[in-house]
């Protein structure tokens, strides 16, 4: 990876953490774990998912407001709509939020909303979209290709920090295989593939990996040990009717029973969660 | 793939010829034969090609102005450059080309200089983009991605033809595997299955697939021997000098030697191909 | 592939046809078909085959006694007695006969009674079997692993070489792949790379990675175009009822189409087709 | 499933724990940590790996004496006289050993000198040696195919078990991959949904799943939070020198560091590890 020039690990001590707000950086000894649905549905399913999530150690918000669907019949998000909800929800239960940025004309609503733009599988090799958000300063959440190599991953990194931004947050979140029982494969030695080789912050999404939901607890459980700095998982107040992905969304409970079962094995590898995500809200 | 309302062959006989010119249309009885260099390097290496391609049973021709490339430090093509001498070299030599486009902002001045647009395999669900070259009428060639399966790849034409153009032709470029050997491997099997599927015309690249240039001219009578509606294959003046994909590059007598193989295979299948792609160019 | 010593093309003209029987070689100018069931299921059936097929320029019988299942419960192949029902049916038509060994202890009975070995992709590293079969002077089709590489197949058949017997007939069946549509993806590259690196004779096995018989025709063109000199399919007198594999299985209507269908293919590539396989039969 | 007939899971909390030795089980509270060096090359190399060892919390040894190898003409292990080292070592630091049993022939020696035997990759549907060590009492480590499905693999432990040999340990080792930065691809999602399908013990291979040493030591730790039974990790006393997959051995070293880093894992996930694996050794 010659050209891995700003993402490269310059010392084996070299790690980079990423500030997400005031009171927020991944990529430090604490990890940060981040949930919500796949979908933004409406204003009551997310007050409802924001609601159970903030007293636990869950610190940003999930959820997508523009969706990129195979097809083009799907439901395609509530869009702006769907922005406008979840900063709302956000600010008031004090939770981050990061959500997807499908096409470089959304970078600038997006970045006004919210605290983390991701770019999914479909766009890691968009390189039009990353270098927009290469433009801005707002940190970034780069999801891996279905079949991107390691060396394509890094080097999508390396767009958006050539373009400006040094805000990368890699997320490895399933491979395509032969096997169909899971949705994908978690690739979890490129999860400590790439904590060696780079100094950015790496996380995992076990929920789009395993595509089932009772694979996702032990999968998160297995993330964190081997280094990742935080996890992003669905969930969903009525999991089974969920517009999209149903099948690997957690409910709110196992959520956060997942969460409270994270410190023990963040410590067994030196690391910390925090108690609770955030001050009781004021209002929506 | 109970959404593919535009797509979906809908008697055993549905076929779809994609008129490119007044004079050229991909789906019919000919097979189509599109050539030339992985990127625009030059007026004088585009004249060389043309020159060599227009006497033969070559009919367009390909080469990228805007190169999607993994390292942001790689040759990215002469953009705006590029397109002002493909299509100078193609109206001299009266070959059509066909160009990639990467971005939304890209569309109109590369639809206002090619006769077609290629959506690469990286953005086939680039789904901004997918629509933008839906809102336009000139024909799009769409590859379908490393890891793309049928359904996704027919859903990405959808996208296309539900956004209002339906002059899409789809191209098998080679998909990703475990062996190193070849660059991907060509799935004739998509090809076939996409021809019974569809009515819209299917075409192989040879050259992406292989990522070698002796394995090149066998998979392409591969090709039409399983009812490919043409080819797109990549050649270069001097291949070992190409500034990108070197390695997969025919050189031009080569690819000429190539066309001239065709035509039995063509009509050991019930095709036709031309017998020379152009009349003598005017000027340039 | 440094160790390729018996299995290695030591010049481009470099090519080794294998005699299966006074009358028949593979890997000459002519092409060679071989047809017949995935399991042999009784003797009306092959008898069936066998006079259908023996008119046609298919020349070799296909047809498993000992059949390799996923599952212990499903079906095992008739063994033995369906060894006995293959050798006097191929006797009685004149048509020599392939049948795969999977274990060491079939080995002598099965080069007593077939004209051919064959040893399946889930076998092709049993190295005791490589050794075994390298024992003897029969003929030995090898099929290409499910996910093996290019080498890992040359190597293997070095294994059965380097035991002793030179007779090897490369059989590329189909890889894995993330996509479901077909059974496996046929990786004709690696036929046109077989035939450049080694001096073996390679064939083609159009059903296998179909899985779907309406794609094989098209498929064994492609095959026939590439440079593969056989292919071995699957058919049956009635398909869909067929023991196993019945999705993949042409009908002998079909397979005899097929099989007028391809000198014309092979004449565009300079090969050709016998007309007839065999003389008429005597008696079973 | 519905072959599953002797694996599958009949209730949630229906597990089997498999006795290797009167002391020594796979598949309870406790985790089972196996190392030792790919091939066993040596009497003084499978000392110096026992002595090292025997204090640690690892319990058993591995070592091939029969070598699956790609090439013919590499290394095939010291046979016989390496199933004699074996034995000798493990009886004199008391540690149980496993070693890789590649034909049938081989099952009866094997068996007199092992605790376990091992089936490797390639031979996991070699469905002739699967009902082989069917007909043993001896306990089984079943290592899952390079491109298996999860019903494949099942299906290879039903064959051993429906065989009469109800000693059956499952052994998630790394898929075939596009990627080549990993040798292979931990499939941990297998790991956990196999402990749901099946009342299997089930372990992971890290080492040649990884086939880097620098990325063992945290993808064992993912395997254990993620429920697996046990680990199998290659180590060398000079692993720069090991005749085979020196890329990948840990030196003794690393070794029982990483034994020592897993008990907090294990008792994070309520599990736990022995302090030591063995008494002192008398003699050999």
């Amino acid at each position: 990876m010659k050209d891995a020039r700003l993402t490269r690990k310059q010392t084996p001590s070299h790690t980079s953490a990423i500030a997400i707000t005031d009171r927020l950086a991944i990529g430090t000894e604490a990890i940060t774990l981040i949930a919500g649905p796949c979908a933004i549905e409406s204003r009551e399913q997310m007050e409802a998912v924001a609601a159970h999530l903030a007293p636990s150690p869950i610190q940003m918000l999930r959820g997508g407001a523009f969706k990129p669907r195979t097809s083009p019949y799907s439901f395609q998000g509530l869009g702006r709509a769907g922005l406008e909800i979840m900063r709302d929800v956000g600010r008031a239960y004090d939770m981050p939020v990061v959500t997807e940025v499908m096409a470089v004309e959304q970078v600038e609503a997006i970045a006004d909303c919210a605290d983390m733009l991701q770019i999914g599988s479909r766009n890691m090799q968009n390189f039009d979209l990353l270098k927009a958000v290469g433009q801005i300063e707002k940190p970034v959440l780069l999801k891996r290709g279905l079949a991107a190599t390691l060396e394509e991953f890094v080097m999508a990194a390396e767009y958006i920090m050539s373009s400006g931004n040094p805000n990368v947050v890699l997320c490895e979140r399933g491979i395509r295989s032969f096997d169909t029982y899971t949705r994908n494969v978690l690739d979890l030695g490129a999860v400590v593939a790439l904590k060696q080789l780079t100094h950015l912050p790496v996380i995992a999404d076990p929920s789009h990996a395993a595509g089932r939901r009772e694979l996702v607890a032990s999968l998160s459980k297995a993330a964190i040990a081997c280094g990742a700095d935080g996890l992003i998982v669905e969930c969903h107040p009525e999991p089974d009717r969920s517009v999209s992905d149903a099948r690997q969304a957690l409910s709110l409970d196992a959520m956060t029973a997942l969460a409270d079962s994270l410190p023990a094995i963040a410590a067994a590898v030196g690391r910390t969660l925090p108690a609770t995500s955030a001050p009781l809200p004021v209002a929506v």
